[in-house]
């Protein structure tokens, strides 16, 4: 298989977040994607390793705040490269509290949803979590970022947890 | 809610095409997207209500093609506004018998994948189908069709059917 098939696959980049009692926590995905229109529901894609997936698993509602292409590198390596087991993500960035009671990241964000855990399907490496949407609304006029704008225009890579990882040629 | 948070995700514009008994098939989707890179697996998300949903759920075997920005509104009308039970869809288009067996739509297309369905879900209207996927290669060299292209260039629609279906404003 040319590997290079995959990369033809088209994503955005997003922050999925949530809070587990006092814990805030986000991190950066680009496998967001609705899945069905009547009721509204969002599937994303998460690695086992990382802590937004626990707490996740833990509080049963994530957020997803959809990146702008004005989006820094800064923000992402905040949220895509760091773990929040060692600092507090959300620290130096703008959030608000959901109706749902997590944080939804609204630096750079042109959108944002809120969703309650339906269901899930381990899928290997990753969980697959399928929410249903309660909550949603446009935050800002922007282009929404694409997975193809990072790695094209800003040169992006991302972290060997990330479902899309790409082995370096 | 505003439902306009959701249309800010982003996909691409897909074939995913499988065989039956003597039955090809296939029908535009949007929602597919790599959930694991090692192994390789993708997930699709199908309306029950398609002939497609049902091939595949016989067959337990997808192709998926990747379209291009090229791609023309008739081919996309073919595939993704007609059913299968009606119409030989892959007629008067170009594909390719996949090492699987199953055909994979080679018109305007960039890049294809051949998955075998390791397991699914029900997520109500739609089932997500997460393949492992076998094979795969690159077509041609131009861009991807993204989501946002298809509606704010070729002023394109869905069907009802589909899992992003944009209720007319």
């Amino acid at each position: 298989m040319n590997e290079k098939a995959l990369y033809t696959l088209n994503y955005g980049v997003y922050i999925v977040s949530t809070k587990s009692k006092d814990k805030l926590n986000g991190q950066i995905a680009n496998v967001v994607f609705q899945i069905t229109a009547e009721p509204p529901k969002v599937a994303v894609c998460l690695n086992k390793k990382n802590l937004t997936h626990a707490l996740v698993v833990e509080s049963k509602i994530f957020n997803v705040s959809v990146l702008a292409e004005c989006c820094t590198m800064k923000l992402i390596g905040n949220f895509g490269f760091k773990s929040g087991r060692d600092i507090d993500k959300f620290k130096d960035y703008d959030y608000i509290i959901g109706k749902n009671g997590a944080p939804i990241a609204t630096d750079s964000a042109v959108a944002y949803l809120e969703c309650e855990i339906e269901s899930k399907m381990d899928v290997g490496s990753h969980t697959l979590f399928v929410g249903k949407v309660t909550e949603g609304n446009l935050l800002k006029e922007d282009a929404p970022m694409t997975y193809s704008y990072y790695h094209m225009e800003l040169k992006g890579r991302e972290p060997e947890t990330a479902p899309t990882y790409r082995k370096k040629q």
